[in-house]
């Protein structure tokens, strides 16, 4: 596709949008999250992000801040406006409404319900339209809601944390704690912005984590709900992620009876794929389930599985500077390779340090 | 120590130095990289660098080129001028004679027939001597000569190249290549510093490796003697390690039958510590030899046990943006660890990327 030539001044108020919907990083699910900044040349005029479902948009917040002043200035906007009535009237009819002149979208909506709509609705109010301003950022900040609605999946992340020489655990399963405190506090980050949280009934039964979401100060999040792929129903009485700090899901094999202590828990059944449930199928149950950005926090099973499935989107590697020797427990568990051509091939998108550990974030190489 | 205070341009000619010490990393050898910068205020009037064993030192080649302009002037040198007729002049000699007025001196030389006694004779001379300049930089430059004479024993250097789960092979052994064409060549660099390469029979029976240095064009090198831990003489007739691109030596065990094909390769005897030999004395041997740096290429045993005996003093590892999965070779054998506060603790003192690879320098932590 080509994109319209955006001046720079452009390019200033689209980051100052972008920044504005990050703000909605841990509160907007299912929604996308989407700023808006209203200008006329270098001056701001209104600026709004969407910050939880069921209230208004980010165009709504920009344009109440503008005013009278909106009329023939430019909307910058980090997703295509709506042109249908949700749950909040068309941003479309309140952009064209309010009389902006011009209007300046980073990416297409690919919600059907817009998938085009919104910008068509403008124009055909004589409005200027120009799209693909920053679009990789703007598909970047949702990518899990562009990968459910493109994709029928969610964006799969799976966070690892692992000694030097790639071993999770000692032998005998101690694992707390292998990364240090600045590690932890960022993986609640991830948790945060996550519409779930993937683990396995081998997890809940070695560690039985939270799997909460814990921030500093007053910050707020939607809890992520819990997913358990548990296709034996194997999650014991008691457990933490049985607890009420977040909603839980069990899924299960059709065939596996119900235990007493778990007839009051949400649960579905998934098809079994060999010896586990269908990985590609709980991805579609999540899909439908409105999640989309699912940070899977499982074992070396459930990693390796959905990596050598292909449903690993992204991998987020916390690296101690430790070693735990050979005896330690494997970072993934992946089919034995013949030669080195098949090995599984990555590509870096980002290396930091986080406290005295390294935080690398791969995704599988085309 | 207190360190006397240097004005800034004293660190300008010091680090002249001690990147003009730094061209003799591959070829001083068991000699100290050691550079020279003659100056006056900011007017530089020689410069020069030990190139090789045998060739005249630093300072000779500096005062040289300084000619009558050195009477006077300030001479900075990486390391504490000579005292002692080795095979060229004692330095301190020639920089009394050459009547600068002062000497600035990064590090004094540890080795015996000097510690002390070239600074001692500048002063004896009137000449104003100040000595730390820089002190940590000069240090490491040398960091395997100040092992060797302080320690009795090289600085050790183990390289290690990992997939990003921590495997070094697959599970047939396949292991060319993990890591790409920069890393591999970026290997050369560590060999060519090195006086020794060591490594294992285990290594030579599975890999066959050269263990020699390639650097591209016409770059000088001192081949690195090659060091085989070979207790029982397993070293097979025709294998890269027995050719003449470079000395080779087979350590082994004392009671161990010399076979027939191995009567004309340098071998030594080394006593044994348990199953193998005592890799303390094998440091002692290599000291011995005038061995500075060690470079370490070996398998996850001798790597492992060198960890383990607090040997291994540097660990440099690369790592691949690949995944091989739980059944690949492990990076190092440890002794199991009973619990977590018993893990291997490392300090990152370098990260950096080479070419697609990552590459880690650590040290244990202290």
């Amino acid at each position: 596709m080509t994109r319209p030539f955006f001046p720079a001044i452009d390019h200033v108020h689209m980051a100052h949008a972008l920044r504005l919907a990050a703000k909605g990083l841990y509160t907007t699910q299912p929604n996308p999250r989407v700023g808006c900044v209203i200008a006329r040349g270098d001056t701001v005029l209104g600026t709004g992000w969407h910050p939880r479902a069921g209230q208004p948009h980010a165009e709504v917040f920009a344009l109440r801040e503008a005013g009278e002043s909106a009329r023939g200035a430019t909307a910058y906007v980090t997703l295509e406006p709506c042109a249908h009535h949700g749950r909040t009237p068309p941003c479309a009819d309140a952009l064209i409404a309010a009389g902006v002149g011009r209007v300046v979208v980073a990416v297409e909506d690919p919600f059907p319900k817009v998938d085009g709509a919104g910008i068509a609705k403008l124009r055909d109010a004589g409005i200027d339209v120009q799209v693909g301003l920053m679009h990789e950022a703007a598909r970047d900040l949702n990518i899990g809601f562009f990968s459910r609605i493109e994709r029928q999946r969610p964006w799969v992340r799976v966070k690892l944390a692992m000694s030097l020489d790639g071993r999770t655990a000692l032998a005998n399963g101690e694992s707390k704690w292998i990364t240090g405190e600045a590690a932890r506090a960022d993986v609640q980050r991830l948790r945060a912005r996550s519409s779930a949280i993937l683990s396995a009934s081998g997890t809940v039964l070695g560690d039985d984590p939270r799997l909460t979401v814990r921030l500093p100060g007053d910050e707020a999040f939607v809890p992520p709900m819990r997913v358990i792929v548990d296709r034996l129903l194997r999650t014991p009485a008691g457990a933490h992620v049985l607890d009420d700090a977040a909603p839980t899901w069990l899924l299960h094999a059709a065939d596996t009876p119900v235990p007493a202590h778990l007839k009051g828990v949400r649960r579905d059944t998934i098809r079994t794929d060999g010896d586990g449930l269908d990985l590609a199928a709980v991805m579609h149950w999540l899909a439908r389930h409105d999640v989309n950005e699912v940070h899977v926090e499982a074992g070396p099973t459930l990693c390796g599985a959905l990596l050598a499935a292909g449903l690993a989107d992204e991998l987020v590697i916390y690296i101690a500077p430790i070693l735990l020797g050979h005896t330690g427990r494997p970072l993934l568990n992946l089919p034995p390779l013949d030669d080195m051509t098949t090995r599984w091939k990555l590509r870096t998108m980002d290396r930091r340090q986080v406290g005295d550990d390294m935080r690398l974030t791969l995704r599988p190489a085309a």
